[in-house]
């Protein structure tokens, strides 16, 4: 008889009063999720506790309860907060013992800051009896318990994705071979409300499918989601591939840029790089926000040669040849200013494509004719230069976030529409 | 007899798969544990859980055991996936009644959208009996459950803010009146490592000062948090008082940058706008971040009137008049390009301070000489230049946000050290 493989699902216990009391998001929770997630495992809770360590092994006998695998992160430091290591030995009934290796390390990196601190350490290098060190030069162990693996890491975020990596999940690969395989793909659709996006992909008969739908707003983008489970990869690519093109032709190609991480900065500058064209970026009240996320990818140099942040009119005229006269006659955030701004910045760069923003981030700045929030977007190539006005709400990050996306939409419907844009 | 104050804590029950599936970092619970905190109430667990009806209405009741509020967000939308009404009704052992008004108001809004979607509105607007409706343009209601009261909000980022700020902190204030005051500060340290931070405040004695304290690394940055709890505000205040001073004259005021949300972009505006100097950003690998992390601020304008991205060399040279023969002879990424960019934009912009950033962010474009990483910043005054080399580690994204911080902390230093600024 052969095992049939399943859908093996862990717990999470993040460790820390700094998520509770708000002080940090919870990231490692989050990078934990996405790292099991990319190898099939699939995490059925998770659970912010403080460094309380009753609570910590109480809850730790809770979750082997109801898990096939256990992750632990934080609480393993020097401070009197660090708890973990007693709550571990408390939960699982098992005295606490020094691990002689880590130690003797940690007494000889303390020594090498200067530091003495041999009470804390002794207390750090303490295990409950059974427990494997992982990874030498941080905090962190493993122990078997009941047949189920406990993995306890530090909160550290470097170190714990150190040993996540190089210990955990190789680990759980090898315990469970068996495993599902568990496909998810990301279909992101530009220019269309979620409701909308909702109403097309009603048709779908996912039942029949072999696969769940997800839908995710990020932002100015919507993302639906597929997740695929079958015995082996292929039959997961298999099932995605279904309903991926069923999905596409409901929604219309024209209205996805991309799927998984191809953000539109990639999509973007994959396109540029295959005409061999160029594109210079003139920015107001995004501030640097929009180079930034062009910049962000890897490779960037290749079709970006130089951007202009021109706060100040001085700056407008001075940097992208915009007339004083039409500053003067339309002010600073119009659209006359923003296609200005784009010619200027093609020109300037010698570039195909020109790219501006000017608009009101506030909180100040805002009048009854152009109120906080409104922001113009212009696109300059040889052929013809386009203008787009909007009003942005919420705060002025949200705005200048709001805007340097709307100006990437716009970007990519540019570059995407070759009929508008021949550069030869 | 007089009530004494208490310290007031509560649990989260955030619910949704994209969590526990890594699509999405749980920014619902920070924000809630910041709001919360900033009033006097505490989380002493958050707990995530999926889209499953028996486990979520499992968990409420756990909660209800063992907490004097709850909140509850997720799954009250109108997929087949949202059971958080449901689950509700079962744990509190209610029956399912639909609320008139929010039924019609759904009706409208989704006819008014040309969207037929009767089924799921019914399900939407459906609450456990003797449910209160929280914010009518939105879901979310409110229960009162053995004298425990528990608000369920939608997921949906902004309208859960929304609701909490509205409704959930003003109701939870009126039912505690008499909690204790919990004030956190946080001293924001530039320049020192973490290990040196502990050992300088190991003389520090806590226990005697009615605070407690904590540390967290941030980026470059590292965090020291002060922690009270009194019977009122003032009291707090004092306590805070004490202890920042104490830590303050331990750490070394001249590496203390700020306090709370005091962040260097802050400071160093607030400085510059002080002497009524301007600054002019030039960047090569961070395209863009800095002139985004100093405008984020409002009121920028004051101070900046200009920034240059400058990816290419003759970019370098056109827009910042960095010699070719500079650049031929050291490389872009130099102590000597780094310095002329700082220069040529602080000549251009006509402004007191120049800085810029040249380096190699990766993931390829490194030598043995010049590894990715390499970094030179460069600040012009009218008296001086200085440039620093740094070597940074991690990503693209991860080495760019280092830089752009590692140059806030060398504007800081410059600003805050007057004897090496003059401009007048």
């Amino acid at each position: 008889m052969t095992e049939r493989p399943s859908q093996i699902t862990g717990m999470l216990l993040t460790i820390g009063d700094e998520i509770l009391l708000g002080d940090i998001p919870n990231g490692n929770a989050h990078h934990i999720a996405c790292e099991l997630r990319a190898r099939g495992f699939l995490l059925d809770r998770i659970i912010t506790v403080g460094d309380t360590e009753g609570e910590i092994a109480d809850l730790l006998r809770q979750c082997l309860d109801r898990c096939s695998f256990l992750i632990v992160t934080g609480g393993l430091g020097p401070t009197d907060d660090d708890r973990t290591n007693v709550a571990a030995a408390r939960a699982f009934d098992l005295p606490l013992v020094t691990n002689r290796d880590y130690s003797q390390w940690l007494k000889q990196r303390l020594s090498d800051w200067g530091i003495d601190w041999s009470r804390e350490v002794e207390r750090m290098a303490e295990m409950p009896e059974g427990a494997v060190k992982i990874g030498l030069e941080m905090a962190g162990f493993f122990l078997l318990h009941r047949q189920i693996p406990c993995y306890f890491l530090p909160g550290v975020p470097d170190e714990m994705k150190y040993l996540l990596a190089q210990a955990v999940i190789p680990d759980l690969e090898s315990r469970f071979p068996k495993r599902c395989s568990y496909i998810k793909q990301v279909v992101r659709v530009q220019g269309m409300l979620e409701a909308e996006i909702n109403r097309r992909l009603r048709e779908l008969e996912v039942e029949g499918m072999g696969v769940s739908i997800g839908y995710l707003p990020q932002g100015r983008e919507n993302w639906v989601t597929i997740f695929a489970s079958a015995p082996d990869e292929e039959q997961c690519r298999e099932l995605i591939k279904q309903a991926e093109d069923k999905i596409i032709s409901l929604i219309g190609s024209q209205n996805v840029s991309g799927r998984n991480d191809d953000c539109l900065e990639k999509v973007i500058g994959r396109s540029l790089r295959q005409h061999g064209w160029k594109i210079a970026v003139a920015e107001s009240c995004t501030g640097g926000l929009l180079s930034r996320k062009i910049t962000a990818i890897a490779g960037a140099s290749d079709y970006l040669d130089r951007g202009f942040v021109t706060y100040s009119n001085r700056a407008k005229t001075e940097l992208l040849g915009v007339p004083e006269e039409l500053l003067a006659a339309h002010g600073a955030v119009s659209a006359e200013v923003a296609v200005a701004m784009a010619e200027g910045a093609r020109g300037n760069a010698g570039a195909e494509v020109g790219i501006a923003i000017t608009g009101i981030a506030g909180p100040t700045g805002g009048t009854a004719q152009k109120p906080v929030g409104t922001v113009y977007i212009a696109c300059a190539t040889p052929e013809r230069s386009s203008v787009e006005k909007n009003l942005f709400g919420g705060t002025r990050e949200q705005i200048q976030e709001h805007a340097a996306q709307a100006a990437l939409v716009m970007l990519w419907k540019l570059l995407t529409n070759e009929r508008e844009l021949r550069c030869d």
